[in-house]
């Protein structure tokens, strides 16, 4: 049975926290979601720092490391592009490896603005290789059993959409100043960071935005030079953002995020109520669902559910162990990326099940236009 | 010792839901709230229907009722005029109480838009009695405790407020038009009912509001009527409403409050984070407030605390039960009332603790203009 | 209609906490619980201390006090003989009160030990006035809720009771030593006082129990004097048990109390598991109970449900509040006590609802067999 | 750096759900927690059927298999040999490996019952290798970091323990009869499978038991055979038992499972009370630890803390990823392994962090003692 099993060659760009996920995941899958339909093998890791990216390559047993990623994308024998760098890095090779006729996979957001991301999606749909971007949160199996529901109208018509994205990770003043609190390099702040996860979610799980209002604001507006802590540099992108969605099917809400409030170590939250039902979900619980349905309870016996969403049933889950046994967010890049090769060597669209370019293009759009609305004080209407 | 405590003769406008609310209130404080600086005296209860006014004068024990408010607030023996009517019998009553020189309480919202209101706050500086508006969710002995922990800084300089006023209760489309979906009884939807309060607590907990984005909604457009449900009226007031609020000091967050979530009984949660911790409420569970303390807590043991509000030393409290014995919703009508009582009996100001006609006013502006916002898709800056 | 509503003369004896709450219970009753069978005129209050039970009087309404329980159970006025006195004074005014015909409503535990409350539960049967045991916990909604539950079949047959009522009040040493921590006057300690609440729970919701295993113990053996905190005397009732119980239709589980257990202010606890599905519940959060039933859901989508038992539909609700505004602990007792007037009136059984002397008597029985158990380390089979 | 790093040769017996679990947790562990004392090397994987031990080698990438335990323990080029199989084959495999002078990992329960476990024990100390029991939930972080506050005195001296494993897994009848429910290859039912997990929990958290009570029952008599379903058999072990347990340093506390728990799908739930402070845990949010510390907290602000225990200074966390990115039940293998593979390279004591065989033989003696109790009715001291 086994004999069969194809490989494909992964080129991975950065081999920071995220390559380190994207890693994990491809070793994961190979023998946890048995058999695969493809085993990925790890070609060639690429960064810029020879000392360490030579390290990360015997850590996770890549073949052979690179400092160009030119070189990465120009390889005949790599057949997965991974990119897993830094924002202002997505687009340039993101492009050659399309045109190079790579599937690629590129981390979110797809670009730093949405005119760049536009380019991108273009390219990507004329491109040999499938593409995908790594919204990962869309490979949660409760996130998916949320999908299901709405899809089968357990909630009925949806009037509303809550999602926040919080975390306390900026709330020091002495935190430095890093790559992702840089325009230059991170195209927006917690806006494109935070927000595009819960704004590819509002989407995935709603539908389309059409309308936004919000207001993007910065409150600590100098740091601490990540390479020399005793000058201060100026944070030129949003630390906390707050908006107003409306949605193609009438559903209203709200999507904020903020890396300054304390306690909220990874708090993505969102509430979804319909006419028939209400959903909630919070990152940091990420194996429960809590559901209600209002057509489920005799003699008002209702109320919201907790669900485990660990059984075999569950998306994903039974690959992994008994129920109650919860997996972890480590856990998910083995989904995504099952879902990435199972799309190439089946020749499968990736979405809506994964992001493709269009819905990286459409996320970025749309943390343009809360910007746009911040400036002008209006309400934005969408266009694509 | 108690011989000396004297009486206030009361004169009720409203018998409802909210009428038994505030002659509970009444009743339990003369003997909870032990000894009170008066003991309310139910005098004159009033309302149209003389067989359901009869009633409830029998049932609350009242001395007598009339049919005619004009009655009441023009009784010399009446001290204080207590308006449980709906919304748009706020004005004239409550005026001609005040200028007949009662103390005046009167529910929320204060008027059906924040121009009435206006007029309300303006006669009431001049007047003679004291008044206070029934924003009774200032009484929560959690809330009140979260205000304490806000002004002595335990939570720094505040980032965010987060508030949401979430109910099921119009989520059935053929719940009948009550005067509460209608702009004629009503002035305001979900915005006046429950925004209202929300904002209110915004205002008590974090400070002005100085600026509002917002769309209010009305989904459900039609629904039967109460005296003929047979036949089908129009919902002239929002159902539904999202709005961005930005504060005098810098905070930015979300107001928000909607009666079609299913699951949500009488969900009003907020969440504020500052620069050294944060706060959540929920309503729902009012006898708790979580907190977290960014220097409390040695080796990372951190996190959300979960405090039972019940501690004698707790705002309120003593006059209950020993810690851990929850308090429930009708209680918090004998804080409210005893606080009333206690600023005319020993003449203090009702606020900061309660609201004044002032805050009435600014909270109704508020709502004015989140709707203002909603129809000119523009950021509303607040002139009070 | 109020007209022919009658009266009850009511005799309390005692007026600290749990006089307290009898007295706001019976003013309740008689207008949040319309129309009553009969309103509770609060005639005659007793204590030995005549300025303590004087002011009590005044406070509560009481139309007179005594400082001799026996002018009380005499008085042919007094048609309720409320016994809320300390455990050993709980036989003589009962056994009295009984004698001369009154209704008796006695406070928990019935008796100090079961022998005593075994010769009430005789007396109590031949004597003319209805009896109850004060257990107020058979009267939260949710409990009935979950009695109603297991009586219709949803949690089909039960396999496991877990009963814990856990609190902190004796975790301080120097907490001074009370009469509830001596034997002279409490019988039992931490068994009596809150094993007999949980224990009476058992029986209310499972059935008999037939055996126990149990351990108690006392960890702080002395404690300063009340009235000279300078000097120590030792505490000879337990201060926690622990114990296994097996009941008479098979099911087995645990009971356990302690007061020695930080953060616990008043958790009562029990979870039980049935072949159909279970229950949770916490005395904390009294409004909510958690229902798991195994035939409701489709596609696995199941969980415990966190059901607010706050609709009008649930046990003594519609006499409150709309659903979501959440009832306290103090309301429990005009539950309580207008099932007592109710069953005095139109002349019911208290039993199931309410708790029969027989049932205090055999919860006095179930600690005496625990605190055998504990001193033959054996288990002992319960003959009642 | 990496040059350097040794390599152990792997020899697994089984390849179930357990083996699943150890082979990914050697392969996580070699890139994970990085750099590692050790690479584990798959070397060879034994199980009796061919077709299923030769896909398992090549799923999770064995050099090879054999069909016989005998040539794995006898094979030269093993260093770990690491015993996943049924309970009843736990004594003669393990036995053979340490006498061949193996490293020694064997799943718990140690032995079928408390005798054989001894005789295990006796030979482990003599033993050339390491030898360690799977008790896997000594490596939760937060089950860690609890022991770490009671070992620093947070909590003070401790009164309670306690403890309950609750699971639904056998509440259908038609479940059929697996090894598990067998007595000839599980010893014991519940008892050994789930209660051996939270006594080992007691043990590493409290301290030693010296008594039990305890009763044991079979609430599910038979059921249909495994491999023909038409038929049923026996079920000759328990199904749920309950507990009391008394400590050396005082504590006393229950301790019970059930598999017959609807809505509890992996429950393992702890609470520790002690004189300063409390700890609870639930296995089903594994990454928090709830904690009450009695000294942290002004003016009464005082309340269970939901600690997330995913800080990078938080045990086995900086291995994995940010805070508030939770680890899952899979993780916790790495963590196990890891240990073990450190101390053989390392030469230290597996005891306290892992459980040794002194401490598999003591947590099966007081299976073994529970068993008694509920046989004899009597309280059992434990001699070790």
């Amino acid at each position: 049975m086994t004999e069969k099993i194809p490989t494909l060659n992964i080129g991975m760009l950065g081999y920071g926290f995220i390559g380190k996920a994207h890693a994990n995941g491809y070793k994961q899958l190979s023998y946890m979601m048995w058999p695969p339909p493809a085993i990925p093998y790890l070609y060639l890791i690429c960064g810029r720092n020879e000392k360490a990216v030579s390290e990360a390559a015997k850590r996770y047993g890549f073949k052979g490391y690179r400092l160009d990623w030119k070189e990465v994308v120009s390889d005949k024998r790599i057949d997965i592009f991974d990119n897993c760098a830094p924002n202002h890095l997505h687009f340039e090779p993101t492009v050659e490896a399309l045109k190079n006729g790579k599937n690629v996979i590129c981390e979110k957001p797809l670009a730093v603005n949405g005119e760049l991301a536009y380019e991108m999606y273009k390219i990507s749909k004329d491109a040999k290789g499938k593409s995908m971007v790594a919204f990962n949160y869309r490979f949660i199996p409760a996130v998916i059993l949320a999908k299901q529901l709405i899809d089968e109208g357990r909630i009925g018509r949806i009037y509303h959409f809550r999602g926040r994205y919080l975390q306390e990770g900026m709330v020091d003043p002495n935190r430095p100043l890093t790559w992702r609190l840089r325009k230059e390099f991170a195209g927006k702040g917690v806006l494109g960071d935070l927000g595009s996860h819960i704004i590819d979610l509002a989407r995935y799980l709603v539908g389309e935005i059409v309308a936004v209002s919000g207001i993007t604001h910065t409150f600590i507006k100098e740091r601490p030079l990540s390479d020399n802590t005793s000058q201060k540099g100026t944070v030129d992108v949003d630390d906390a953002f707050e908006s107003i969605v409306e949605f193609e099917n009438g559903a209203i809400g709200t999507v904020e995020a903020s890396k300054l409030c304390h306690g909220r170590k990874n708090y993505m939250y969102f509430e979804i109520n319909g006419s028939k039902g209400s959903i909630r979900f919070n990152l940091e619980r990420l194996d429960e669902l809590e559901v209600y349905f209002a057509n489920e309870g005799t003699n008002k016996i209702m109320g919201f559910k907790d669900v485990m969403v660990t059984e075999s049933s569950d998306p994903f889950i039974k690959y992994w162990w008994p129920h109650g046994h919860i997996i972890g967010w480590g856990n998910l890049f083995a989904h995504e990326l099952y879902h990435f090769v199972d799309c190439i060597i089946n020749d499968k669209d990736v979405a809506p099940q994964g992001a493709s370019f269009e819905d990286g293009y459409k996320a970025a759009k749309i943390c343009d236009s809360i910007e746009e609305s911040s400036l002008t004080g209006k309400r934005v209407e969408l266009k694509y």
